[in-house]
This record gives C-alpha cells, sequence and structure tokens, in this order.
C-alpha cells in the first residue's frame, strides 16, 4: 500500500493540477486537428490538397483549380461569400495552398474575406537526414532513422508535415555515405519511400560516396575524369530514374573528414561536381556539393572552405549548389557567417542549417534556432542563395524529435525556406498555438500573459545557451565524441589539434581567443572590406564574436566598462539564471498544457538548467587557471569542482540524446 | 605530457591566486602558536600551564601561582610593567589562565596591563563522545575512533584543544553502550586515556549499559533495587575508581530507543538512577541520565520525556543530573526548547548539545551551532542547569572534524559552556583569528571586509540551514537511516511511525504541520502558560515554529502577506540563495587563506549549495503532491525531478560522512 501511494505520488508530481486537456504525445506535430465528422464539399483538382481538405477543413466549400501562370508551388488563395478557391500550376501548388488555408483554421485567423497570394522564395527546400543504413543516426536525438523500415503511417504524416511547411525535397541517409546507398537493393528501399512521400510534393536524393565506382563498381579508380567511372555513374544514374523517376539528386561530402573526393585522384571539387552533374543534367537532377572542408595541417580551420573553392568560383555547372554550412567551423552556437558567401560571386550556393542540435545541448535543451537563422540572413541576403537545407532532427520517437520544442525547429525551417523574410517571432507563434493551442492572443487574460512569456522564452533561448555556452564569440569547446557538455580542456594525445578546444580558445596567461586579425591567421580578409577592418580591429569588432577574431586579454576593458574576465563570467551567469528562468515560465503554465507534454518538457527544461550550471562551471573554472582572476562577486560562483567535471564521461555515441547531463 | 598538464591544472584549481601562505590541514585547530625559540621566564606552580606557556609564550615573564579563595577552576590575571601573575586555586585553574593569556597573544590583544578574573559558568563541561569499541563513531563525520589505539601526540593535542576552551571532562564511548566497556581489559584502556588527558583538566567518564550486571556480570537480573545488582554495580565503581582514582562518573542512556533500563523491571528512572548514584557518591562520582526516551505506541514523541520524567521531579540523588537534549525530539535545525527545562523545579538538569551535524548536513555543511544555543538560552536561563554536553564532533580525521569549521563548534561548545553570555560574534572572531588568522580587525581594509562578512556568515549559517532544510518549524524530514538529506516521503513498511517524516509534517489537502495546540496532541500545555498560549494560537505562534505547533493551512496568511505555501517556497529558495552566497564571499577569501584549507572549504561550501538545492527541490515538489499550489514565480523553480530525487540513495552507514549528496 506504501509502494503504490509512493507511486502515485510520483505520477502525481508531473500534474499537481488538473491538467486542462487530455495527454498528447507529440506525434501529431503541429497538424493536431481532429478529422471533422462532416466533409465540406470540396471540388475541382483531386490529390492530396482535396483529400487534406475533405478530412480537416470544418469551413465553407472549398475549390481547388489549376491556374497557369503562376509560380512553380506558389498558389493563390481567394474567398468570398463563405466560397474559396485555391488556384495553383502544380498539385504542389495546392497542397501548399490547402495546408495554408488548414493553418488559417488552426490558429483562429479569419477567412471570410481571403486574397491571399503566395509563393516559395526557394524553390529548393531541403532537409538532410543524416542517417546510416544501420538505423543509427549521426547527431540523431530522437531515436533511429524513420527510414529504416518506413511505416506507411508514419511516412504519411512525415509527408504532411513537411508539405504543411513547404518542405519539397529530403535526402535520405547520411553524408558520410556508405557505397551501398547505390546497391539495386538499397535504391529499391528508397523507392518505397519515394512513392510514399511523392504525394506530399517531397523529391527524395541521396548521399553518395565518391568512391562508390571502386566500392560498389568493382573499378580501380573513382577519378572524375576516367571514362569507365564517369560511365558507371551514367549506369547508374540511369538505374535510379528508371527506379525512382523524380529522384532529385545527389549531396555530396567529398575530401572532408577522411571522406573520399576528386582530391585522392588529384581532381579539384569542381572536376567531381561537375562530372556528376552531367551524369544527372540529363534527368533534371541536381548535385549539392558541400564546402565543409578542413585539413589538420592548416593553422586555421575557418580558412580552409575559402582557400579551397574560391579559386574554383565560376568553374561549376549549372546544376551544381555548393551547399555551404551557415559559419565556416561547424554549427556552434554563434558563428560568424561563412565568408564564401559573400566571396563566391559565380557559384550557385546555398545554406546549409543543423536543426538536429549537435552543439546546442542535444534534445534535452530548448533552443529555438529561427533567431540564429534571421542573424545569419542579416548578412547574407537570402536572394544571394539558391537553396536551403536543414539538417533534420528527426527520428522515431514518439514525438518525432526528441524533444517537443525541437518540433519548432523542423516547423520553422520549412516556413523560413519558404520565405525568410517571416520574423521569428511570427513563426513561433503560429506554430506554438497549433501545437501546444497556446496564443498570445487568447482572451484569457493569465494565460495570453503567459504565451508571451513564452515566447519570449523561445526567441531568448538561442542568446541564452550561447551564454551558458559558448559567450563572446567562443567556439568548439564541447565534449569530444558525443559533443554534449563542455570540455574546453578536451586535448587527448594523439587527436588531430583542430578537433580539441585549445585550438580555438588558446586560453593563456594574456587572454582568450583565437587572433584571427591580419595580425593572426588573417581570416577577417576573407570578408568584405567594410567587415573586415570592423573585426579586425578588438575595439570596433561586436563584443558576441570578439574571442572568434581576437585573442582578448583578460583585463580588456569592455563597452560595459567591466573587464573581459569579468564579463565573460557574466555572460555565464546570464546564461543560467536564462534558464532557470525559462523552468519558472513552463512551470506556471501547466494549467494550460496537457499532462504527458507539460511533464516531458518540464523534465528537459530542468535538465537544461542544471546543464546550464554545468557549462558555467566548468568553463570558468577552467579558464580561471589561465586567467588567475577571481570570479566576481556579483555572479554566482560555482558550485562543481573542476577536478570532479574533467573526469567525468557521458558514456554515450554521437547516435544517442544523453538521458541527462553532469552528474555529480 | 598532456596528463600531466591536465593534473597541473587541476592542481591549480584549487589555487589559482598565490596563496598567502603555506598550507595546513587543521590538524593544529586553534592553537597554530610556533614554538618559541627563547623561552621566557615562567615561574611558580610547576606543570602543564608552565609546560605551555615555556614553549608558546612570546612575552615577558610570568608567575604562576597557588591562591586559596579563588573559585574551583577560576583565575586572575594580572600584569604590571611587562610581569605578569597568574593565580589559581587548582592547577586546573592556572592551566586555563595560561590560555586565557595565549589567546590574548594570538588574537593580537594587548597584554601590557592585565585585571582579569575568571571563573566558568559550570562545573562541569563535557564532551560526550559516541565511540563504539571496534572504532566506529555513530553519527561520527570525521572518520573513526580517536580513542581505539589512543596515540599520544593525538590525545596530547586533545587534551590541549579542550583545556584551551575550558572544557573539563569527556565521555568515552557511545550512549549506546556496549556492556564490555566495563570490562576489566576495557577498563585498563580508559585508564591509558585518562592518564593522558589528566595533566589538563580532563576526567574521563563512561556510557554504561544497564544490563551489564546480566550481560556481563553472569547475573540474572539487573533489577535496581536488587541487592546482587546493587553489589555488582558497588564493586565495579570500585574497581573502576582502583584504575581510574579520578573518574568522573556514568553518563546512561536507558529505555531508549532499545537499550535495557530499570523500567524493564518494573522500576523507574529514578530507581536507576540513584542506585547508581548511591554507589558512586563515595568516590564523589556522578550519574548523567539521560531523558531522552519515547515509545512507538504515543501520539506525540515530543510530549514523552515530560509524560516520564515529571512524575519523577524531586526524586533523584543529589549527583543525579537528568541530561536533556535541547529540543524535544532530537537535534533538528530548529526546535522548540524541551519543555522538561522549564518544567523540572526540584531536580539538576544539564543540556545536551549535539555538535556533531547528524542533521544539519554532516560534515559537509558550514553550520556555526553558537546562535542555536544561544536562542535555547534566550528561552532556559543558563542558571536553571547544572552542567553542559557537547556530543563531540571529533574523529581521527587529520583535521579532527571534517569539516574545518566543525572546529569553530568544538571551540564554540566549550567557551560557551565556560561562559554562556559569550556571544556567537565574539566567539567566532577569536576563534577565526586564531584558526585562520583571520581578523575583521585587520588594518588591511578589504581583508577586513572580507573577515566581516566571513563572520556573517558563520552567523547566518544556522537559520541558512533551517531555512533550506526545515523551515518555519518543520522536523524531522531528513533520509532514513544516515540522516542526510531530504526524505520527507520516508515511510518504508515495518518502520515504526515515529521514525518516518510523515508522523512528523502530517502534510495533507488542507495544509502541513503538526498539531501540538489544546486541540492536537497538546504539547503546548508542558511549557509555561505564557508559552503555551503564544503557541497555541497560529496567529501568535512564531513562525519559525509554525509547523511544530501548528497544522497549517496552505492558504494560511503570513505576517509577510504571502500565504503559507509561498512563505514555504521563499523560506526554501531564500535557503538555497545564502548557501551560493556563503561559497562567494569564500571564495574572495582565496589570496588570504592557505591554498589547503582554502580548497577543502571551497569543496564542501560547494557541496552545501548544490545539497541546498537538493533540499528545497525535493521539499517543495514532495509538499507540491499536497499543495496542488504552483511555485511562486519570483523563486527559482526546482531543477531536480521529485521520481529520481526518490529513488536516490546515499550508500553510507550511521558512521560515516557522504562524499557528496544527490548526484542525478
Amino acid at each position: 500500500m506504501k509502494r503504490f501511494l509512493i507511486s502515485a505520488l510520483v505520477l502525481l508530481v508531473a500534474g499537481w493540477s488538473i491538467a486542462a486537456t487530455h495527454d498528447e504525445d507529440g506525434s501529431r506535430l503541429w497538424l493536431r486537428a481532429d478529422s471533422v465528422n462532416t466533409a465540406a464539399a470540396i471540388t475541382g483538382v483531386k490529390g492530396t490538397a482535396m483529400a487534406e481538405l475533405q478530412t480537416f477543413w470544418q469551413g465553407g466549400p472549398v475549390t481547388l483549380k489549376r491556374q497557369k501562370g503562376l509560380a512553380k508551388d506558389g498558389y493563390t488563395i481567394k474567398s468570398q461569400n463563405g466560397k474559396t478557391v485555391i488556384a495553383a500550376a502544380s498539385d504542389a501548388g495546392l497542397l501548399y495552398g490547402a495546408y495554408h488555408l488548414l493553418r488559417l483554421q488552426q490558429t483562429g485567423q479569419g477567412i471570410a474575406s481571403l486574397d491571399i497570394s503566395e509563393q516559395p522564395f526557394y524553390d529548393l527546400r531541403i532537409l538532410n537526414h543524416w542517417d546510416n543504413p544501420n538505423g543509427t543516426v549521426e547527431r540523431g536525438f530522437a531515436g533511429r532513422s524513420i527510414f529504416l523500415n518506413p511505416d506507411p503511417a508514419r511516412m504519411k504524416m512525415y509527408g504532411r508535415a513537411n508539405a504543411s511547411v513547404g518542405i519539397n525535397g529530403t535526402v535520405l541517409n547520411n553524408v558520410n555515405a556508405k557505397p551501398e546507398v547505390l546497391s539495386t537493393e538499397s535504391l529499391q528501399k528508397s523507392k518505397e519511400i519515394a512513392d510514399l512521400l511523392r504525394p506530399y510534393g517531397i523529391r527524395v536524393y541521396l548521399s553518395i560516396n565518391f568512391a562508390s565506382p571502386i566500392r560498389i563498381g568493382g573499378l580501380q579508380t573513382a577519378d572524375p575524369l576516367n571514362a569507365d567511372v564517369v560511365r558507371w555513374w551514367k549506369d547508374k544514374v540511369n538505374e535510379i530514374y528508371r527506379i525512382i523517376p523524380d529522384f532529385g539528386g545527389f549531396l555530396v561530402k567529398a575530401n572532408s573528414e577522411g571522406e573520399p573526393g576528386p582530391q585522392d585522384f588529384g581532381r579539384t571539387h569542381a572536376d567531381g561536381a561537375n562530372m556528376l552533374a552531367d551524369v544527372l543534367k540529363p534527368h533534371d537532377g541536381v548535385v549539392m556539393w558541400r564546402a565543409f572542408v578542413y585539413k589538420p595541417q592548416s593553422s586555421d580551420r575557418a580558412n580552409q572552405a575559402y582557400e579551397e573553392f574560391m579559386p574554383l568560383d565560376g568553374q561549376f555547372r549549372d546544376n551544381v549548389i555548393i551547399q555551404v554550412k551557415n559559419g565556416p567551423i561547424d554549427f556552434q552556437p554563434r558563428e560568424p557567417y561563412s565568408p564564401l558567401f559573400t566571396a563566391m560571386q559565380k557559384t550557385p550556393m546555398m545554406v546549409e542549417f543543423q536543426l538536429t542540435q549537435e552543439y546546442l545541448g542535444a534534445a534535452n535543451h530548448l533552443v529555438y534556432l529561427a533567431p540564429m537563422w534571421q542573424e545569419f540572413f542579416s548578412f547574407v541576403k537570402p536572394a544571394s542563395l539558391r537553396a536551403m537545407a536543414g539538417v533534420a532532427n528527426i527520428g522515431d520517437n514518439i514525438n518525432w524529435c526528441g524533444h517537443h520544442f525541437a518540433q519548432a525547429n523542423w516547423y520553422a525551417f520549412g516556413r523560413t525556406a519558404w520565405n525568410p523574410s517571416l520574423t521569428p517571432q511570427d513563426i513561433a507563434e503560429e506554430w506554438l498555438e497549433q501545437t501546444f493551442s497556446l496564443s498570445a492572443t487568447a482572451t484569457n487574460s493569465p494565460l495570453s500573459t503567459l504565451c508571451s512569456q513564452l515566447i519570449h522564452v523561445m526567441l531568448a533561448s538561442r542568446e541564452a545557451c550561447v551564454n551558458y555556452m559558448m559567450p563572446l564569440g567562443l567556439h568548439h569547446i564541447f565534449a569530444g565524441s558525443h559533443h554534449y557538455g563542455p570540455e574546453p580542456w578536451y586535448s587527448p594525445r594523439g587527436v588531430r589539434a583542430d578537433w580539441t578546444p585549445p585550438y580555438y580558445h588558446k586560453a593563456d596567461s594574456i587572454g582568450l581567443g583565437f587572433n584571427r586579425t591580419l595580425s593572426g591567421s588573417a581570416n577577417v580578409k576573407q570578408y568584405p572590406a567594410e567587415l573586415c577592418s570592423l573585426y579586425n580591429d578588438i575595439n570596433t569588432c561586436p563584443e558576441n564574436l570578439l574571442t572568434w577574431f581576437h585573442h582578448v586579454p583578460w583585463d580588456h576593458r569592455m563597452s560595459s566598462g567591466r573587464t573581459f574576465w569579468d564579463e565573460l563570467c557574466l555572460k555565464y551567469d546570464d546564461g543560467v539564471r536564462e534558464a532557470r528562468h525559462f523552468l519558472t515560465v513552463w512551470d506556471a503554465l501547466q494549467p494550460y498544457v496537457d499532462c504527458q507534454r507539460f511533464g516531458e518538457v518540464q523534465r528537459k527544461l530542468r535538465i537544461q538548467a542544471r546543464d546550464a550550471e554545468w557549462w558555467r562551471d566548468a568553463c570558468l573554472l577552467y579558464f580561471q587557471t589561465f586567467s588567475h582572476r577571481p570570479i566576481p562577486q556579483d555572479v554566482e560562483h560555482p558550485v562543481h569542482n573542476l577536478d570532479e567535471m574533467m573526469k567525468f564521461r557521458i558514456p554515450i555515441s554521437m547516435y544517442e540524446n544523453p538521458e541527462s547531463g553532469y552528474t555529480k
């Protein structure tokens, strides 16, 4: 009986007050409308758009019609006298129009008199799945691959979710590609997926291994200028299109982190990319060639993509797109934009954002990424890019993304790729209302205040993460291997220097940070002249990038009047306070959120608050061994011991989400 | 090389700035003066006083002289023209005078013109060691028993330390006494210790097992009115005094928590105590008979000592002292005073304080106890008591007490027993200056400010502990067995109710707390009329004892204007903030404290700050399952999960200090 009581108590914890609604598991994402009992009259073009409206539309009659002259994937919605007409040039356009209408319904917006005209900013809005053939997902924090044994119902939901936010392409496998992905057997599996996603306007793509002609073709070489190699690729591509007629193309990671590439045969990235582009061209396929390259010999990893790719500017076929990560290193909480974006003038480019939070707390931290993308687009004009890719945060967890709020990043990615001028706040508001039925415009005034606070939490979350992990331009000071948690000291014997934090933070008795000015690695020169001079001067360099570009003396005077060391302490502590504040806001929402999701998010926010302390303590105590300066009195002092934190290990691989952080 | 670097870093952590002084291990306690090179001229009575002055006194000539008419253990110190005279009626008095002089030297006070006259408030100032024959120490958090294989050097230091603060008695073994303590072999061991301590004016005492006549005497009974039993005790006592001529007497825990006692034979506490008093009387020995009794059947444990002992008031021999714990339950962070103290008018009584922090964070938390004793003496007039006992916090750890600041409680106990009107602040200041060479009157002004802050930390530490553990009158909600950390839910099947927290906190949907008013257990009636009516009314009951005396409704309005629930949350959070603040103050003292002790104390303060969070989170989340009220927005919200905290166990016994607290 006592045991029963204790169990009952535990159950009560997650919901001490009566929850407003029944439990939800997050599997329906932001598409939580129930099927209608009586279908509205939907007429016109048959297809997925019609089916969706028949199932979910609660309003008056809707006509779906084809109309030439509209942009690819674009649509118009006009309503008058209770009748609505969606017009588009394609099935996909009609589908996007239908989801637009359903979104208006779900967010409670007026639909009496609509005159909407929409078209996507980018033609290609694509997810990159880093899924391996054995079902693991590299940097996947939400379970195993949804493509391993694709469940039709799950694939349908995946298709609907993507289409509802305008995503129209998906790369099914990891950029660290196994050659076997091009085997006939594997292609048949991809065909199954392609068939399930086609109704939702989604084309499939594959990451390929550049050495495939050798590894599965039996050739002696994969030299892109070798006739046998070209023939092998031509045959393989023909086979792919026989199996998947609307196949989208290849994503290629070549000569990067040990992957094979054209340089292995004395050729350039352009030679490799163009060869593939030529064989894909007749099928309307594209090559997305990644610029994520760096070699251990270089004195500044941040310089290298530019150094390798700039000489090739203008040499790529028109169906090659160079896919560049937003920053020059690797998806850190904050990086400056990759200078290639403004430097390459004659080459189509696309940006690769990372939705999966490899460096941002995995599926344990609430970090809403739209503000990071907005920051990127304030430097790189959206129109200068050809497309947008997002490394997916999706797995076979019931809630898809591990953290309910990570769904917002999937959602925001699609919406941003459709329209980069949407504000992070607009997107957060529409996502929150659809996903949690929480609206800042609710008539319930306490609830409306709480919702505004929650929107603010989402908007502030990325900066908070920067603060408690890597403020003031710090980067790459995370744990080895799984990349979760702080390890600024990580530097084991035999590991290449540019995989260790000290290479990046360069802490010493003088100060902290990487001198990338003209007196250092000269990385600043890769930026336009105005930015170059701005970044080059420690007194004009934005403080949020200070240690990225400068080796900053501990006593450097900041704009706040504090020393750099004191400011660093303050930033870390700000991060901790912010993470705790997020929890406070969420806790207050308990009466308005279903028990299950409330409890699951609360548990994650508690981890986040504890992890924030861990990051602060580990980084400050470690850097203090160089700064020899006291932690200011007005910040909370570390409560963990450096030696114990340095011994701590999380026993997980790069395919798992840690159950929690530091546990000493 | 890398490994070496990492190790070097770790070493640096504890001392990022150059430490002011060489490392210290705390073994010298507050007696850190080095031996002088040239001994001063010490004349007069030979003995320990002379030896101590010859070794440590740096001033002018001192004469030690006997003088009749002075109180037992009292002394005078007079100095003029560089010459000092210490006069006393006994060797012990001279010794106390010598230590007084040395204390003035160590605290840098003027000694040019002294005219001091001192005498102890209590004749008996005694430590209770809860040491077992196998070397374990019950509730000992500083290693094993110092008496197991008494090291003469260590015993000498123990003697000096006690004498320097006026302690003149020590009970060598646990009140849960093994009968074997009275075996001839064991008595010979006690004699060795007595011989080593005698030069420091310390008499030894023993805890006895009331069933000894049966267990080691071979008798059929231990009935105190049985002639054979009396004879056995008489013979045993004679033996003891043959071996240890100045033996002090017995400490007895009888009919309590399973220990045998006179009630087993149909006799009363008075029968038992008086029999022992009679056999000790010819030797000038005393019986300290503990009133710590309670039975599982009673509806209020707090009532029971009174119920058992009040009927016996006036029936005890004059060499019996009833030893009563300061509070009616058991050494909680805050209790009202035990009502026996004001109720028993015709019986000599002594108070038993607990220096070892059984319920106050063991040797991990800095909790300075003098303010607790001062609070006790504001209710119980010192003159109403015969003596003061302190349950020792001493073990064979190099620093004696596990926590450097726990030494302050040993120090303060002696000083308070000598003079209960000394303020906690006076005592803290003289201890801190002697122990850490830290003085609030230092000429270095930043240091002097920091020292004042540290004094404040010591003075505030007990209330902080109350706040983060058991505010507003809460008590007995600690973990089972080892008593470290929160377990307000602890209630395993088969454990007697009065050993489980729910018996005490009685949380339910209405409120929290034990109704001890006239409508409840009527415990208030055991207090004098004025206090009774004060405590009985929820509106006049001091808020710091509110749930001790009342079952307080969650929405009860507190003097702050907040509801009781909100106030509870606030108090817990205050405790957390205070614990963090202690760490901040200590960190700032790093340049002024030797590396070793700085690092060791810092590590403990970090545990304390983390433990405070653990207590807050566990208690608030658990009580929230009853209150069904949200945690206020303006306090930090719990970052741990109740279900995980409820599963957490510390795998230690009651003889160990936990390495740290909650580690999820």
